[in-house]
């Protein structure tokens, strides 16, 4: 049974590192701006590196008066500190459909990079003109896991889905309006995607997608070292 | 005010020929083999034609017992009598994402034929694997109208509407399963994609797809014609 | 394969004007000033024209600070710059139900004017009252293709499909409040309307539905060219 | 505190009739041809009259071995035994969108006869040919109560509204197919009618209608008769 | 065919009196503070009265700097001038079950009035605590119509409606959280009512219940003349 | 930890009685009638008794033959063997809204009888005629714990819930039609309810209900021991 | 029959206490600060206690003036005064998921301690951690009622239910993004949730779960009693 | 751009092989005996392998009258030919929640196996009963990719996603009742899963997600080649 360390309004996985591979990372939104802070410096203090996802301005200001290295980027909302000390040769690709897409394919490629992924970044490759991404072809055969970021009706994750002998990992965006209901249409048809290899996140989940290309990524290598 | 001819059961849009370019069809779903004989009977007589859609083969043979001529094709389920007296110049495209689009794919392409149209199919283009899509990509250049049938996500009517400077009218179907709920996936999809151009009809709307492909080449040559 | 032009946060589709017969149009929600503002200025410079939709007046101050005649409307939020070369001879007509459709009404008349149609606006006729609309329906026969714009229950695009020979576009929107569900009611009631050759776009997709218009009409005349 | 009687497995409201003006009513669907045996019988003895919904013929042999002159309409499945004491001045009226819709249609007129009401029936006046409706305007004057009956969209239930000065009850039905949701559309289209005056009961709940239909009437006799 | 008058922005329906007993009401939501004036001008001289519903403190401002006796009620967002001319003798009973459902009993009560009814409130009296309705069960009979407003699961609809022998209109409110979404299961809720004679209408459409009353009460009016 | 032990296809959790007071209990749909034989033989020998849900004659016949006292009871389909240790001296109420709810009640109160509970049956007392409710008012009293079982609008569980002082386990059943959605609309409706000490169960789910009920006995008995 | 209080606005239901053991709970949002006053104010009178639920700042400070020992926890939002005179042995255990379902949870907890409870709190014990979970199983058994508070995916209920032999009441909370849909996924997956003995209240209904736990403690006490 | 053969009826991907690592694979469902044939002959042919999932036993003795060594597996319905070339030397664990997803779990196991991967089947595993899983804790650090597949509240997934530091790919099923939705509720589930390394395909996918696990394991494979 692994160990944790009581906060009192949290209970930290401390043992996480050890057991996953990577420590805890810290949903930002619903949590106060103390609550991040005093989380954020246990993290560090544990593992020597930390990560918040959603975080605020007001999040990145106080962590960086205790840490003046911590990183904040407000595109993808990450704040971090220090990074993953192993860095994979694999490349994970991130792709995604339209402008307004960015911040979960941000939220994705950030989070990747921090656990020490090589992320090459694909944006603005909507369906809607498929020369954009057919131009791209070729280079996607270079990817070992591919994330594709999608509102609207979100049908990239199907044409990329049968261009590639690598997992996809879809992640919906809650781009779009009317039909599109905040992200379910691309989040359903994603799901019912005709194409194979594709697996799914939750709803501008760009942070669960970078997690899982990361620990594939992990795999390669440690099964690679076995 | 146009006239309507009352048989009781259902009061029959006898001016509707005049006022729109084609007799009215029958939808064969929920009615009765009798009530589907009488109506067809009163409108090859008004009209020299008739169809009946979502027919089954008991309404088949019914109607073929009076007109010998009648034809029942048993995968589009359309049963028809005569055709159109126009025939038009353009040519309106169906695709078919997969093999089990094919009964509403043909509903829509055994409609527009009906109705005058000269109908080019191409069918399993599924975006899943895009190389066939793209093989009839110039092709799809000579459509003065596209119908594109997909279930599953129904990603292919994005990526063609990408393509071509004519109307796309997509069709989402009941084919697929789980997330998909009975085509509710596709339709929602079809009506948020990222593609201009493109317009959608209801689940397994084949008929409305070819009908409303028709209209269009009628369009076209009345304008013509002015 | 078409080529396209790479702004950095997006890809340009240069080539969309000689492949589709119009230039790409800037859907403005969710961009940022400078982000339209590039993009603008980019379109302007190889078509000698450009079209946000949904753009904010601090868009418009912007642009027109780049481009003084650039024009914006407030109701429609049709931020344009140029015209169509082309102006097409048949007419579409655009109806709305209610006073409340009127900004998506517009944005379907100002889209297709700017594409070149000439638009003939009817508003408020409502099937409720339904004798306004039948005042109409000599007149509805002028038109080439119809946009029924409609929140509430969407009745209209059922009343109206019934009664012309011309492609139906209807466009449900969000004005209505309870069981309407933003539109939701609408979208699905214009899906299974009673009418043929009525087809559907996206809840609030005025645009979408001016382009669709648009495009008919530049079949229409390079159909006759031929 | 009104009484009622034990079955054993249902408890009869006896009462019902002195406090609402009519006997309880037996639902038919989900019960054992024995236990609307033995509630007809009761209900029988207790008002000289019973009337069984959703009867099947099973339910109608067994009840006329018991009561011959038991009569069961096959299209409404209205078993009914007896009928009202009042016979009402005013007309209820009944339309109905479609041919499918027949059995709905019948269910509420079937119901509102037995309860007294004077019914005309006016069917397949879908709004998709407005001209059907529009040849019985001046005669939907006559109506003191009016039901309409629709599936697909249910349209017809706003334009009817709009033309007479009564109250309009609407029955949606499970009529239709793909986006129409088993009649939810055109419960949700019903409830989000444009026209005022028009009221809602369940999806193909053609009985709530002819009883509610009956109820009005039955207040405009006793409160003609205050 | 009835008339209409063209204000431009609207076709006004003067001819509405004489076929439906009522001038039109305008719905304030989502019109500008001008319109609603121009309208409420061009109805009072037509018809010496008017109402707006979901009007603001900013259109009752601006009408009363027009018509210094216009009235309006912050509760009820009503904003009347006049009155019918007729006073109907039966009594329209409004009951709502919560505190906060008041809103919506008073828009139903105060279009009841202004339409002529007299209209009896019995608030709160919500179905977890019985003995509050039950206290009025006796005076329930005394009532024409009934009208029900209940958010939360909207049981009352059902209790009540098995008490009575005369019209129930349920009225579901968005009063509520959680699995109430907004109105929809206290909707759901009265559309499956266990008990007969309940019509319903949309959520907090208070308007819609009222007004549907006082038709009832017309009819009883006219048929009584009759 | 506790144990379990490995059929193959199964693990059983031999180890809960001692955890929890009872034995597994198999849940029958979808297993095979030699799934079933095979737990149900194990579980008697380790327990002396064992219960199965939604259990079909077929298994019924099969466990007969291994064991000739197990009892089937087609209404509730709960095939039992042996009973209960315990006898708990509080009472628990099972009601029920109609005469088709009757299974799920009877599953409801068969389960906590097999558990050692002693059940009182009041059925068919849905509100829309509460004088037969009222009936039991004092009587409800009696109750320690009450289970409420109703389909249509579920309003049965608010109106019980505010009578009493004793938790009420609220079970929504999938009986109805239309916009009962297969019991969602009285699960949505018991969520909501305006009464306090109401918990609910999922549709259909006697037996959960049971089980509950008495685990709330067990814990009065346990509670009272220490 | 009991008695309530006529307020004017309100029905207030002063026998409640005698009936059920507590007195009426204000439910204060949607209520104006004046409302909240006098209900309270009364209640106290009556009772010598009073609690509201979901209240504001500013009614404290209202309720405050009148009554300075009020006390406000603005992290369960409950405005209490006064407490039950009774005090339970048994204990309420309550447990939440993660660190932002704290206001959910603590407004169980307190409305249970106000109610006489004693209660242990275990919170941010979500099951991606089991470990955390587990590390209080033993602790699990002391309790007599527990309550699972969770957002997201609601698991913990599933997991605690397999714990341990009393019942569980569990309580989706809004806490989620995406797919979660302000709560109605956790809802569903308690709902179906594996484990037996757990029951469901209402999205973030902290109150409900609190006042159920509480209703079982006074059974255990009464039922001693007897 | 990679070539296609056309069978009339289907283009079959040949090159796909080549450019995924495994050929196509036949989905049964929906597709005639004979198309089933003609294709999997072809596929034999081209790649000395075959696979069709959702097969029936009709097609699975048409195949087998071409393919004497064809093998067919009713519980997972898989039809299959051959094998592949390679075997990777990681394990894919598939993991299920109870008896009744034994479908598809073998769905998921058969078609990892043929695509090359060891696969270790722990079935019956749901959290209801923590210990069954617990048990298999150390075990589960052997896998290098984890297949978890689960039905009702799918809280399987996030338990074992936190127990992990590999991919886990969640397969929630139909098999449930009620609030289950058919699926729904554990594809919301597993979608809001609190667990990270979580990704989720559609209901009843075990194809995709054997398929998804046999990819990554020819990553690892490949990589380490590299």
């Amino acid at each position: 049974m692994s160990s944790f360390e009581d906060l009192g309004f949290c209970k930290l996985d401390i043992d996480r590192e050890a057991r996953t591979g990577y420590p805890e990372v810290i949903f930002g939104q619903g949590k106060t701006v103390e609550q991040v802070r005093k989380i954020f410096g246990r993290l560090v203090q544990a593992h020597g590196r930390a990560l918040v996802t959603r975080a605020t301005s007001e999040m990145a200001k106080a962590i960086q008066a205790d840490f003046a290295e911590a990183n904040f980027d407000d595109v993808s909302r990450l704040l971090s500190y220090g990074q993953s000390t192993r860095k994979y040769k694999g490349k994970v690709f991130v792709l995604c459909a339209g402008t307004s897409d960015l911040p979960v394919a941000e939220e994705a490629a950030g989070t990747a990079e921090w656990m020490g992924c090589q992320v090459t970044r694909i944006y603005d490759v909507g369906v809607a003109g498929i020369d954009r991404l057919l131009a791209y072809r070729d280079k996607l055969q270079e990817a070992q896991v591919l994330i594709v970021v999608a509102g609207m009706e979100g049908a990239l994750a199907s044409v990329v889905g049968g261009m590639v002998r690598r997992p996809v990992i879809a992640v919906p965006t809650s781009v779009g309006y009317g039909a599109h209901f905040q992200g379910l249409t691309p989040l359903l048809s994603m799901m019912t995607s005709c194409a194979v290899g594709v697996t799914v996140v939750n709803i501008d989940n760009g942070f669960g997608a970078g997690y899982s290309a990361a620990i594939i990524q992990q795999l390669v290598l440690e099964a690679g070292a076995q």
